[in-house]
């Protein structure tokens, strides 16, 4: 290890849990020293780090699929960033990797748990997004999870983010007869139809049962639930026989203090025969490789367009997190360093 | 067609639709004109009639999978009967059948509808039980709806029920690790454990979620939902990662005049991977000749046994069905004429 390296980095912690809605109290931006590398490790150099909706869950002190983040430690999530030292024969100095701990600058690594970023083929934040976990998310949720068939109709909420934009032009690519997006900004909508959607409401507009009715005469087979509460009642009323509901977040419910809302109706799950499947893209990881030779020749073909709201500075990393959690993006929120 | 067959037949007809629970008042019982019979009918003396409680959803006005009953009109429903007059060459007078005529004493039934059954299997009212759509409802709802595997620990509620107890006892003859059951009565807890359920609870004595908790310390693998409500909630705070949940009725639910109540917790359906999927016996037909053999076998052996709570009299099929809502039966209930 070269002695220009940095033997310190700046970091985000979580300073106290957000009660509802986080505050920039919630978070401190602290100066931490570096571990000595081991072997196996490498040094990284964060070029871009992920800020996502599930983070907030990790933010309250419950025992989840995930463990909770601490209180004075670090943040983690997905970041991009290149190899400044190694002592794994596996990444070289200049490699460009993924890996698992992002909201800090630099990053000591164990070099079997970080990817390639092959940056000839997209810019590299696109490994957080299209061709990241937020692509398998959208795909594996899509066709595994909701096991989407050709000539379905295809609902998807929240629709402008980074998952439900991807969810939205994959069912298209993959034959969809009509793809339908909620969003919350007149813009947001605007986007969607010119990503190929053929309808698109802002759920601001009226009741989400009577806006997805109208966009949906026929019914829909296949919703791609990233929202939770109303979105998902209206999307059970909407469902044709047999249809199919891909349970990937509520992003409506996670900043509630209120017991979260439920569904009301399903009595119609049992009449219409419908399946709804709760899915973690951990589940789906054996879904990669099929996943990234789909997405690489989209993207090649320039067949998917994925948006990014891109925020500068670990400084405005906690901004850009509470910034999502009110929709202020559209596409992938991305931190760059 | 003989001139000794009647030509008269009471019938129950629905006087007006229950608001909430159904009463006396919700009945009529009425003498009708049987129509003369055309080619490919059949005569039908009843012998039993099925009450179930799917049936209370037809007494709303409400467009679902079945269409509503009308008011003035005779009810209808499952029922075994005697063959004793056909002008059809595939059921010959003395034959016994099952049929969708219930809620009469006798029946004009077209031949096609009905299906045979062997009273030297079973008795008569079998087939509106373990062996008919109510044994299929047990046995498509857990091996095909909830993918039971063997070694998956399995919770029923409404265990004590028609369809609950068949479900308990065919887990356990499928290899199930652990049954656990719920029911409303020390009596049916009691019965269940007869019955070899390795768990049962009275749900009015204590919450729910604690005392599947208690029954299930290692958690469940399959649901087998009855009730809706509070079970629905329980039953997901205890399932393992990649359970499944078969949605077949929600009796806590069918009289309420309320807003239905609705699990809070569907982000631990997000966050364990689960698989909620309702269902209709009538989408699983396709597994009545494999449900057939197997129950035909587990019965010759004396491997399952089937309750039957039997209330004598036509006239007495109201207050029947008004006692199943309150869960007045354990196992079937069927009337008998």
């Amino acid at each position: 290890m070269s002695t220009t390296n940095p033997t310190v980095s700046r970091e985000i912690r979580l300073a106290s849990r957000p009660d509802g809605w986080p505050t920039a109290e919630n978070f401190s931006l602290v100066e931490a020293q570096l571990p000595e590398l081991e072997d196996g490790q490498i040094l990284v150099r964060n070029i871009a780090i992920s800020v996502d909706p599930y983070m907030r869950g990790r933010m309250n002190d419950v025992k989840s699929y995930l463990p909770p983040f601490q209180i004075g430690a670090p943040l983690d999530g997905g970041a991009v960033g290149e190899v400044i030292a190694s002592k794994s024969p596996d990444r070289a100095v200049g490699d460009v990797v993924v890996h698992g701990l992002g909201w800090r600058e630099y990053a000591v690594v164990d070099a079997a748990t970080a990817g390639p970023a092959d940056t000839s083929i997209a810019p590299a934040t696109a490994y957080l997004g299209a061709l990241g976990m937020t692509g398998l998310t959208a795909y594996a949720g899509l066709t595994a999870v909701a096991e989407f068939k050709e000539g379905d109709t295809v609902f998807v909420s929240g629709a402008a983010g980074a998952v439900g934009s991807l969810v939205g032009q994959i069912a298209k690519l993959l034959g969809a007869k009509r793809v339908i997006g909620s969003a919350g900004s007149p813009a947001k909508v605007a986007r969607l139809l010119e990503l190929g959607f053929d309808a698109a409401f802002n759920y601001h507009d009226g009741s989400v049962t009577e806006l997805l009715a109208a966009a949906a005469p026929e019914g829909i087979d296949v919703y791609f639930d990233n929202v939770g509460g109303d979105h998902l009642e209206a999307a059970i009323n909407s469902m044709n026989p047999g249809g199919r509901i891909a349970l990937c977040g509520a992003i409506s419910q996670y900043n509630t203090t209120e017991k979260p809302t439920a569904p009301h109706n399903l009595a119609a799950v049992i009449g219409k025969g419908l399946t709804l499947r709760g899915f973690l893209v951990g589940g789906y990881r054996h879904l990669g490789p099929e996943f990234r030779t789909h997405m690489a020749s989209w993207l090649a073909d320039n067949k998917i367009e994925w948006d990014e709201t891109i925020v500068e500075g670990l400084e405005n990393a906690p901004q850009a997190f509470i910034d999502l959690m009110r929709g202020a993006n559209t596409g992938k929120m991305v931190v760059t360093l």
